[in-house]
This record gives C-alpha cells, structure tokens and sequence, in this order.
C-alpha cells in the first residue's frame, strides 16, 4: 500500500493513495488501516511529511563510496545521530538555513517508517516492524557539522528533515534506486544495495539500545555526491517505487 | 513556584507543590497556572519527569574542569546533542544499560524546562521562556560513546535521561550549587558559577538553530568528576533549591 498524510481543513490526516485518489483514514494506519469514507483527488491535496515521530534516527556513513568521498576511516558499525521534531519538513516545503551557515548541503536518503514498537528488535523480524519506506533529505550545514565534530547542530536546524511524499511497502528497500537532483540535474545515483549495514540489521542495532515507536523514522545514510544548495534551488529525492520528494530552498 | 509532574490515577498530572502538598492543574503550567480544585499529599505521590519534551537538547563540555578530566581543546562554542523521549526516566526510576555496555556513567547537571516557543531568542529575554529549573542525569554508555565518535548512541539509550524531582522558578540557575552523589558519597561537586557558557547565551545560542518548544528541556553540561556505575548503585543529583534526583541502577 502507499501511505500519504496530507492537511484536510487545517487538520493532518492519514490517507491510502490507490491511483491518482486518497482515500482517507480514521486514525494512523499503524495498527492497520481503517478508512473514514472520503476521498480526495491526490491533486488537491497538500502533502506531509508521512509520519508521527517521536525521534528520526539517522546513520551516517552507510555507503562505502561516501565514506571515501570524505575520507577518514570506514566505522566498524552504524554510526547513529538524532534529528528531533523541529526538523521535520513536507514535500515541496521550502528550507531555510540560519545566516550564518556557510555551506548548505543536501544528502538523498532512504528511509523507513516505524509501525510498531520496537526494542530488542531481530533482523529476521525488521518486515514486520515497519510501515514502508520513503525518501528523506538529510540537509545539513556543512560548514558547522565539521566545526562541531558533533553532527546534531549542523543536521538539526529546523526544517532540515524533509520526508516523504508517501510510505509505500511495495518496493524492497534493500534494491532501490536512489537519485538526487539539484534543479533538474542528478548528482547522487546509487541503489540501495550497497548499503554497508543493511536494513534488517540496522533495525536490530538500533533497537538494540534504543526503542522505536509507531511513526518513528530511521534513515538510512546517503551515497556520494553531496554537495551544496544555493537559494533559489529545487532539490529532488528520487527513488525508485516510492517517488520524488522536492524542496525548495529559499 | 515548584512544578511537579504526578501520577493520578494512572495519567499524568501537573501540580505545584506547596510545602507538602501538590496542588493539581488541569492544564500543563507553560501558559499558567489553572488549579483543577484537588490535591494530594506529596508522599502519596508518584513523580514523573516534570516535562513534555519533543527533544532534550544537550551540552558537551561546559564546565572548563569537565573538559580538562578527558583532555582535548576546549570548545569555542557549545557542542550540542539530542536526547530523544526514549531516553527519559522519572525520579526514582530504574537506570539500566544494554548487557553490551561496558561502562556506565552518571553525568549531573542542571536542566531548564522551556514554557514557551522560542527561535532566535535573545538572551535578555531567556528568563521568559523557561518554566524554571531541574535536575538531569545525563547517563552515559562511555564506552560507547568513545567508540562511536559521535555521542547520540552512548548517550541515547532508553532510560538514559532521568529529570526532576521538580521545576523551580525560584533558584538564580547561574549561581547553583550542584552535587552528584554515588551511593550516598559525594563524587561530582561545583557551582553553575563555572559555566563555559552561561544560561542566556546557551538560550540564544540554541535558538539560533532550533526552536525549542513549551516542554522542551535543554540540559547545560556536567562539571568533573564523573565516573561509573554499577548494578544496585544509587545515584543522586542534588541541586540547591530543587532537591535530589535519585535513580536506582538495576
């Protein structure tokens, strides 16, 4: 199915997409999908970020070529970093850096959408614990991500998170194209397949210290190819099965 | 006034402790205090983390004797990190590491309690956005932390952020005297006096690049002395004018 959130008279509200239609839903589809009886034309329909999150935990470092595109050493395991609800951001929403960021990046991700709460979650299981999987740009501000040597304040500013435009269990997120394009021209091209740790078992070593609830997002870490936006940018996350997300960057 | 967080009936309440007594609200106080016409002993009272966060922002580093216990530079600005609501625990509440952790750490330190939203906010005017002041553990997986670089993981397990045992307006937060005690002994002791960065310009510094939301807790960095725990060890925060945090390691 493909799962969209989208603002229905000044209200959030989970819809199923089926064709160019939503059909919208009760509650959450979390716990499985119950339709309220309405639907919209997908045209009509101011699109949000598709999730509920109490935290995105995001990777860094997941593809080989990126981690040589920075240099340093390869990590040994995930590495993990929080971005918290201020960066949430919708498709075609428009971001935003703070003055004083020197160098504004963009990072095409994969991402998948937590369904039921996980601790102590097995790889084996990762299928059941999710709702599906969506695009998510990681934007971060280059320039303090290096001063900090933390990478909470360059990947936290508000709006820095866009997710979407929907969730969808139809693809395999492990074999996926991914492409980002800034204003039209691509310059991160990679599949999912090369993903140093793989889903299952980023789902078992984050859960391992960290429990996920329904709405929670995990991102997955970007391939090569980062590189700067500029205002007056239109960045796309494109992935095979799941769709474009774009942004503005003003 | 001093804020507390109760367990009534199975849901959570706001109240204002007034001597021995809790005065509950039918409201959380970020807009004010509405008293709801009921109150309870305080030794009947199960606290809670006397918040609402949507993220715990976190300081590295903020006290200069901190910074000389584990050498390195010490920073130009403060570093920043999240805790997410997987990590919050209540006052008398179990601390307990994942079987891989090796080392265990306490980290005491003041925390404020944000009442209302805050971006780009002033420092002039960083006593009108807080609630008041309290008490946080920023427990800490060392060696992880250590391994990973980045301190999210270490840092960011569940439990791994207890806060109380109240909010207070009534303190001068910038001159507290701040106490961690290990099993009833004295381990970490000083006075937010030696601050690196002070509570107004942490306040602008933060909101410069983040909104911070009513319920928010921002945490301001631990002073030396920090060490390990161990299973059936009791740790304790103990600050001026707030009173004691206590955790039980299991």
């Amino acid at each position: 199915m493909k799962y969209v959130r989208i603002l229905r008279e000044g209200n959030p509200v989970w819809g199923v997409l089926e064709g160019e239609t939503v059909r919208t839903l009760s509650a959450a589809p979390f716990e499985g999908v119950s339709y309220d009886g309405e639907s919209l034309p997908l045209k009509e329909c101011r699109l949000l970020a598709p999730c509920e999150p109490t935290k995105v935990v995001c990777v860094g470092k997941n593809y080989f070529d990126h981690v040589k595109e920075f240099g340093g050493p390869v990590p040994e395991k995930p590495i993990l970093f929080i971005k918290a609800l201020n960066t949430l951001n919708d498709p075609e929403g428009e971001i935003h850096a703070p003055a004083f960021v020197e160098r504004l990046d963009y990072e095409g991700e994969l991402a998948f959408v937590v369904k039921k709460r996980a601790k102590d979650g097995k790889a084996e299981d990762f299928l059941d614990y999710i709702l599906g999987y969506t695009c998510l740009n990681d934007v971060t501000a280059r320039d303090i991500q290096r001063g900090d040597g933390q990478w909470t304040r360059g990947k936290g500013m508000d709006g820095f998170c866009p997710i979407g435009p929907l969730v969808t269990d139809e693809i395999d997120g492990g074999h996926a194209d991914i492409e980002t394009r800034l204003n039209g021209k691509t310059v991160q091209k990679a599949n999912t397949e090369l993903f140093m740790t793989k889903l299952p078992q980023l789902f078992e070593f984050i859960t391992a210290s960290m429990t996920l609830e329904p709405g929670d997002v995990v991102t997955t870490g970007t391939p090569a190819g980062v590189g700067p936006m500029k205002s007056g940018d239109v960045v796309e996350i494109n992935i095979g099965g799941i769709g474009v997300l774009r942004n503005y960057v003003v």
